[in-house]
């Protein structure tokens, strides 16, 4: 799916920095980095991001600016270091407040959404990893803001991504569409769940299906990933065959079910009235699945 | 792969039960299973497996065992439940102790691996996560070990599983091997790396390629997964092409990479004293991902 272009992305998936792996562990280099003139601190308030047109808003940083309290997210294409804090302070004077992530998603260029997503992700998790897991210790932030260490035990902390597959089974030219009860009004996606620890990814979009929608399947096939910052997940989109189109619905899970044929898909991709369901907005990598799906039916 | 006779897969990756997701919040039905005469235990030392044969060694529960001490891994084939104790007491008398997994990875089927490397990853995530790393507090097993609760703060917490990338960069017919200087000998593997908050699968592949070896790479393609219980990763190995073929040793990650031919790869399986390399191991995903690159030369 790598070859496709830029713009047939799902959000957030077009992060374009130099991650500057190599510098997280240097002192020295850190210390340059966030005092040079050039670095920019990308503005949040809380998790939400503040835009400043289709970018992120950026501030130059205090003078006193500490690498301990601050997430290096990299370099951009002209060198520029750029920053996030771990805890926000007062927005300044003019800045623009998105009430809603999903208002920015129009507007921001795929670059900035992505660079807005790795910051939520990262920012969130240390606001909710203040303490070590292993002794209750308080832990500090460190490698310019990719991990924490416990002052009291020492143990290491390491951001979290969460593996999540995201499935259409097939079944004779029709693709398994549900929906949970706190959807909009007539949307419909493809069905997800959180890969569990000893299981595949393939063992995990068959378990799912069955145990959501009591829907064997074979064959299951890699489509495309796409990280999902809330709060840290790694999107793994696939497609499966289905044994035959019979569904026994967990309505713990789901609110309803049902096959939908290319024509169905086509129809709700078109905004069409009489479509029998709504699609997935194109931010959401379901929204690129279908499509994918659809570009196969020819 | 899932085409692929489940003999072909690596280790860890064939896990058989029903993992009873149904069941985990219903207290009655977790209080039956536990109590049921057919329930067993299936015995570790630490974080070790117990062997019995070419099985785990299982064991009758006590009879006052509490499910808030252990984790349902799910029900067999004959609807037998297996558990995990969250603390490990005492051995049975004459239980046999394998010193180093590797040493039963030979000897246990690839269901009892798999079975094994689930608990391994839930008993070990246990033991470091006691705490709430939000608040600090003391937390407790729920949902049958497939989670813990704040006593204090009420935060839920989930088992983590780790997403990491490894991957042949091809180029010309030959594809880039790399050796930790903690290898064995002239062992050499597929070069890896963990997903980042914020990055697609493909992204971490190219990121973790040019950052260990210099190498750009594009047309990333998917082959298959891995669970791996050290702690708990989920490998999702992958093929890339290479633009060229010039390498540039990140020293600190790597002590020596070379591009391998077709033949190398050949004669390294084939156990050739002559070989350039000793290949991975037929437990490790890079030793699937190697032969599924040879078979893809002719």
């Amino acid at each position: 799916m790598t070859d496709l272009p830029a713009d047939a992305l799902p959000g957030f998936s077009s992060f374009t920095l130099d991650r500057c792996d190599d510098l997280r562990a240097d002192p020295d280099a850190l210390a340059a980095l966030i005092a040079s003139p050039e670095a920019r601190l990308i503005l949040m308030r809380g998790l939400d991001p503040v835009a400043d047109d289709a970018r992120l808003a950026r501030v130059p940083l205090p003078h006193d600016a500490r690498i301990e309290e601050h997430i290096l997210l990299g370099k951009d294409a002209s060198g520029t270091p750029l920053f996030a804090a771990l805890a926000q302070g007062a927005l300044p004077h003019g800045a623009q407040f998105a009430p809603r992530v999903w208002d920015l998603a129009a507007s921001l260029s795929p670059e900035e959404l992505s660079l807005y997503g790795a910051a939520r992700s990262l920012v969130d998790w240390h606001a909710r990893h203040g303490f070590c897991a292993v002794c209750g210790g308080p832990t500090v932030a460190q490698r310019a803001g990719w991990g924490r260490r416990c002052g009291q035990c020492d143990a290491e902390h390491f951001p979290r991504v969460d593996p999540v597959v995201i499935m259409l089974a097939e079944h004779q030219g029709r693709v398994l569409l549900g929906r949970q009860p706190r959807f909009p009004a007539r949307r419909y996606s493809a069905l997800a769940g959180f890969v569990e620890p000893g299981e595949t990814i393939e063992g995990a979009v068959t378990r799912e299906l069955f145990e959501e929608a009591g829907v064997c399947v074979r064959n299951v096939r890699y489509v495309m990933s796409q990280p999902w910052p809330f709060p840290s997940s790694l999107m793994i989109a696939c497609t499966a065959e289905a044994e035959d189109d019979a569904i026994r619905l967990d309505e713990k899970e789901l609110e309803h079910a049902f096959w939908a044929s290319a024509d169905d898909v086509r129809a709700a991709f078109a905004g069409d009235d009489t479509a029998p369901f709504i699609a997935p907005p194109a931010m959401a990598v379901a929204h690129h699945l279908l499509r994918h799906w659809l570009e196969s039916q020819g």
